[in-house]
């Protein structure tokens, strides 16, 4: 069997090392069951990246290869594989109890994978897939939104903190087209820019007081949060400005305790999103992700729906991704990195 | 304006204290706007009543009433009232910031009031409203659960802890009712009888490890969790028990914040159930608990839905207002206790 090239790392280093990142030769893996075996033409970098590599703290015996983000080709079908065939052009995230997509070859399950769009470019494709279905999931799921319904979503209101990230100008587009009010949050004028293109409503800024910002525009409550930056920081602002019977959801964990009670008089609703969640349990819903990607491939194609990409590299090595993920880590980036060979 | 009785209290002192509660006069209210006056003719004491009048610590200088459950008679209504009139016999639970049920007369927003059952006695009626309206808003609203759709809901799971209370077994029938299959708690062979005659498919014991018992059972995971118990003390097993992309609803409150990232790899929902939010904020949709008292109003006439009455004194006064508080207070109450005047 033929080897592949991969990117790696063994443990926690600082990005500038030129081992925090190394190309390594391993087996080209086989597609058997489900799986698809695709040739990575672009992959991205999202936060999950660098928080995996920052926490790997115990060195590792085999390189791990992390990247959630893919525009490929497929290459081999397992013999359970019925939606796609080789030769297919495809997009997807993958899971996160598998390796990732920053090799030349990648094992992933055709449930959770979808059509690439036939009108965007690699590096536009790749920047799509976790970010779409993390913000369909989070908005279409685990939110009471519908977005089939946008007639019945007008005058309905959706805070989302920091808007100008990747799941951020993500969900900003796709809760505008759902009909929703955007208030997206931005602090700098490139993200706030950035925010208002990809269509929300109004500005507001996280680094000054949410709750009076709001009442500002002339809303006392909202009927969503869509929390993507720090709850631990947000929340009393997040329990002040939730409607009664309100709903939130965040993406980014907390780093200590909530104080959940404080949402009780006004039984507000709390939901995690975690994209990983169906592929990671293996849940009878998996296969939602293929259809949300297939959803999402017709809106791009359709132009209904734009590619947050941000900064292209090429091609895909060490160096590249070590220079993408400096460019995350300094959370400062706006929409998205993606590393192509195309 | 003739006067009126009523039972209230000034400040926490210990129930066995004759003093702590007390029979005084006050002028009897007028009814206006949305308000029906409405004589009381059974109420019923909820873990609600101990836990405010527990926390009265610093002296009030008018006693303050309590009490929100009540059967009675419209004896005047408000110029806005459409749905009632003169005559009509009522059931309700009120309003937390207004005065309680524990007085002759008493002034409630129609909006959240229901025509009252008519083939079953009034301290039966008196024992269901503030449990029915939880139940429903937590199963129906909070948890994505449709009580019209038994064969949807047919498979699905919940686990109620502490099946055998007030809203316990109220929960345990209206589950039941909706096709759900229902894993109550209980602890004492007594407690263990009553769920199972309240449509308990099976009973585990809270007082042991709740985990390893559901799992006996056959069942990894539960789609649905009503947490009616401790929020706290159980906290660690709702995790463990909670299905991927799973539904968690409390009425309980937490005593300390909660490890609410436990929850986040299965993307579980978290959703607080207060009974009160509807009124307290008055909300635009404060009439669904006008729809909801209708609904069980019909469901108890049908004889589909039982009232949970266990204990009944005679008639309204101070002492019995005490000897109720003090069995609700012993946290061992089976159903509902009432006290009527009927």
């Amino acid at each position: 069997m033929p080897d592949m090239r991969a990117i790696g790392f063994t443990h926690n280093q600082p990005i500038e090392n030129n081992q925090s990142f190394f190309e390594f030769f391993e087996p080209r893996p086989e597609a058997t069951g489900h799986d698809l075996l695709v040739k990575v033409i672009a992959t991205a970098v999202n936060p999950v990246d660098t928080g995996v590599r920052r926490g790997t703290t115990e060195r590792l015996d085999r390189p791990k290869v992390i990247g959630w983000d893919a525009y490929g080709i497929v290459t081999a079908v397992g013999e359970a594989v019925t939606l796609f065939q080789t030769g297919d052009r495809v997009f997807y995230a993958g899971a996160f109890k598998r390796p990732g997509t920053d090799s030349e070859y990648h094992l992933v399950d055709e449930r959770i994978v979808g059509p690439a769009p036939t009108k965007l470019t690699p590096a536009e494709i790749a920047a799509t897939p976790l970010t779409s279905l993390t913000t369909w999931e989070a908005l279409f799921e685990q939110l009471p939104i519908n977005f089939d319904a946008p007639k019945e979503n007008t005058g309905h209101t959706v805070l989302i903190i920091n808007g100008a990230g990747g799941v951020g100008s993500m969900a900003t587009q796709l809760a505008h087209l759902a009909g929703l009010t955007v208030i997206a949050t931005a602090s700098r004028p490139e993200t706030i820019a950035w925010t208002q293109s990809h269509g929300a409503d109004y500005v507001v800024n996280h680094r000054e007081d949410l709750v009076a910002q709001v009442h500002d525009l002339g809303f006392k409550t909202v009927d969503y949060i869509l929390e993507l930056s720090n709850l631990n920081q947000h929340w009393s602002e997040i329990v002040d400005l939730i409607k009664p019977s309100g709903h939130i959801v965040s993406i980014t964990g907390s780093e200590t305790p909530l104080d959940l009670r404080a949402l009780k008089p006004k039984r507000a609703t709390f939901a995690w999103e975690w994209m990983y969640t169906k592929s990671y349990y293996e849940t009878p819903d998996m296969l939602s992700q293929h259809a949300i990607l297939t959803r999402v491939q017709q809106l791009l194609d359709a132009g209904k729906l734009k590619s947050t990409l941000n900064k292209t590299m090429t091609p895909i090595n060490a160096a590249n991704l070590r220079a993408a993920h400096a460019l995350v880590e300094s959370n400062r980036m706006i929409g998205k990195v993606v590393i192509t060979n195309a």
